[in-house]
């Protein structure tokens, strides 16, 4: 079997995520046969050193010989149950481990299988918290330039055009407040407040991705925000929703991004890095008080009555545990200490560059945007181009170039990647 | 570790799906340490026959060897990659294969996680092409008594109240057309061309679960419905969606439901079984004439999107592929057949209780409605707590208990479940 062979076969019957099928009349789509660490390789030999994580997924490598094993001794047990009625320690597990890692108060979980199911629950659940008081609090707040998923519900509290503006007429009605990481911090919460002022008694939650909106191009903000929004939030009797499927596990430096606020929301939504990039899980976790508030007698009618058919999947909670045990065991937000200076220290001399515009970061996320082209010129697709013939994979969102590597990269596997990158960038 | 531990430890953390929690008060959640085949056993040593396939996903039973052995051999060669710019043997080859078993003219897919995100995907991809083509269809219509999902978008075609009545201030107006389960095929017909009628223009498609609406208590009809539906489909010129999540993969006695109307949905959505049980998984299947709707030049902005993180996800993909070799392997559809028979006959004799209202079966799936009972009774929950001390595991839907039992249940396996029912039924 040849690339060539496998491209023709997959363009036959397969619409890919994200991606103008068009493109692959030029673009070659490429399979890849193997996975292993900080690589991938194709069905013709050539290996590339994955600096997105695999769309952001990817921990602790491909094909990572601890997480195997763990996978291969919950295979013999149990791959599989129904959650409702019954449970399986694999979850019970896990749930443990995740309320203790997380702030205080956060002490329930609800699972569920990605990340979109993960923000549609915590709406969902917001609503309904206000709903069994006997309320009614359709208005979910969010800010501009978010992204939270592709879900109707999800959607409909993002802002990135690129993904929800054909779909407007479809959607339900939210707010968007002005987002820290385009106006200063004080613009951002007096918009906040504004829209919480206006909207008193209808809005349920606010929800944010802290620290960084990623899908929105990789824009940075402070923690203080953070810290601040959460104390409108209780002035305004709203929930606060941290969405930290993207940015949970580590990318920011810490565990979680909410510990740089030192504030604890009342949902957080988790997945992606989860599972350390094996297969989809996700988690929504909450206080106690929003657990009573669904804790009643039966005919009462006012349990949270949400359900995927996977839900706490057995094989997935196996998998969350062993990226949880690397994690312990080889004290992984430590060491990673060492490479986030790195990164910064490396990318500095992006910053001489006329075509660039800015270089920020913020723990092992690093964003390059580049100045200078019109949308249609597509750079990011000629710096993806150029980086993969070097063997080096980065998949910019459009002129903004940005590293998300897996942390088992090396200190090598750090600088081939950000100096490709700087040779691909500098002879634009 | 005993079941009392561990299920304290449970409920420490977990709110699980579909479930009033305080109900585990009284009644013991259950821990399972082990499945193999058609059992799951618990840390008391208990073993229960899983007669609803842990929520109709597992076909072949728990920890099957041979999916084992194939999940094993890929986790040697690459758990996941990006599936943007992408690709891998495992969704190649599970494509072709679900192209080669589905109705022409399905054929190109597009993958998901779970069964609302499937939906979502074919909701959106149909209003997208209408949108692609300068129209805005907004109008989404369903049938009563249909269950899509829990995202809100699958959520609001969707008209079991139960899960959906609490949030309908969140949810976007869509309509419902009599269904031929609680209705005469012409009324529903009738009211169908009624409602496209009254809407043309506005309504990008109808969405169906062909044969069983499942999670509205298991209410079946006739093939001939879809055949006629499809006709005013084509007349109204809307698309076809079929909901085969729970129904798809042999669970109505042909492989897919549709094929028993001899018709081709323009949308296909499975999920579930499509593991055997294991993991998530969700595709939507399409025409290429749809396909070609989203296909041209990059800067025109009309592709599709949609993306979830693990999209394609190789293990799944992997695992899918081995569901389908035993399928193949075994000639699994022809074999059902006599299991199908065998539920037919030995569930006769329900039809002589007084308590009983009706027997009702399609293919793998047998539904036994009792009467009597007030709601409040939770006469099903009784049900279920007597069949589980004789070791079977059933899951009423109210007073409709039902089996969706996994294949490899053998002869006795399948008399055990009707026989304990029955004596639980019978002494109600």
């Amino acid at each position: 079997m040849t690339n060539q062979q496998l491209m023709e076969q997959d363009l036959k019957y397969i619409f890919h995520p994200c991606t103008q099928m068009k493109d692959h009349e030029n673009i070659p789509l490429i399979p890849i046969k193997k996975g292993k660490g900080a690589y991938i390789e194709d069905f013709d030999g050539n290996r590339f050193l994955d600096c997105v994580s695999s769309w952001w997924v990817n921990i602790f490598g491909h094909s990572n010989d601890y997480v195997n094993s763990k996978i291969k001794e919950q295979l013999e047990d149990l791959e599989h149950v129904i959650f409702a009625g019954f449970t399986h320690k694999p979850a019970i597990d896990l749930s443990k481990r995740l309320v203790e890692m997380t702030p205080k108060p956060l002490e329930k979980i609800f699972f569920a299988d990605n990340g979109s199911s993960a923000i549609e629950i915590s709406l969902k659940m917001a609503f309904q918290y206000f709903k069994n008081k006997g309320e009614s609090r359709p208005l979910f707040v969010s800010l501009e330039n978010s992204y939270h998923g592709e879900t109707m519900g999800a959607l409909a509290v993002s802002d990135t055009g690129l993904y929800k503006d054909i779909y407007k007429d479809i959607l339900i009605k939210t707010v968007q407040a002005k987002t820290p990481s385009l106006h200063s911090e004080e613009e951002a919460l007096a918009d906040m407040e504004r829209v919480l002022k206006e909207n008193q008694g209808k809005v349920s939650s606010v929800v944010i991705e802290p620290l960084i909106q990623c899908a929105g191009s990789m824009r940075m903000y402070q923690p203080s925000y953070i810290t601040k929004l959460r104390d409108l939030c209780d002035k305004y009797g709203v929930f606060l929703i941290a969405d930290e499927i993207a940015v949970g596990f580590g990318r920011t430096g810490t565990m979680f991004a909410v510990e740089q606020a030192g504030i604890s929301p009342d949902f957080l939504c988790l997945s992606k890095g989860i599972t350390g990039g094996y297969m989809p899980l996700s988690v929504v976790m909450f206080t106690e008080e929003i657990y009573k508030a669904f804790y009643c007698d039966y005919n009462e009618g006012k349990s949270f009555l949400d359900s995927h058919s996977y839900t706490g999947n057995t094989l997935a909670c196996a998998t969350a545990n062993a990226v949880l045990d690397i994690f312990e065991n080889e004290n992984i937000i430590e060491e990673n200490k060492k490479k986030i200076d790195l990164i910064a220290k490396e990318t500095e001399k992006f910053k001489d560059l006329d075509n660039v515009l800015e270089v920020r970061q913020r723990g092992m996320v690093c964003a390059i945007e580049l100045k200078g082209y019109s949308v249609e010129e597509r750079v990011g697709l000629k710096v993806f181009q150029s980086a993969l013939k070097e063997g080096v994979y980065i998949r910019p969102l459009g002129h903004v170039i940005y590293f998300m590597p897996p942390y088992i990269f090396s200190e090598e596997e750090l600088k081939r990647m950000i100096d490709t990158t700087y040779s691909v960038v500098s002879s634009l």
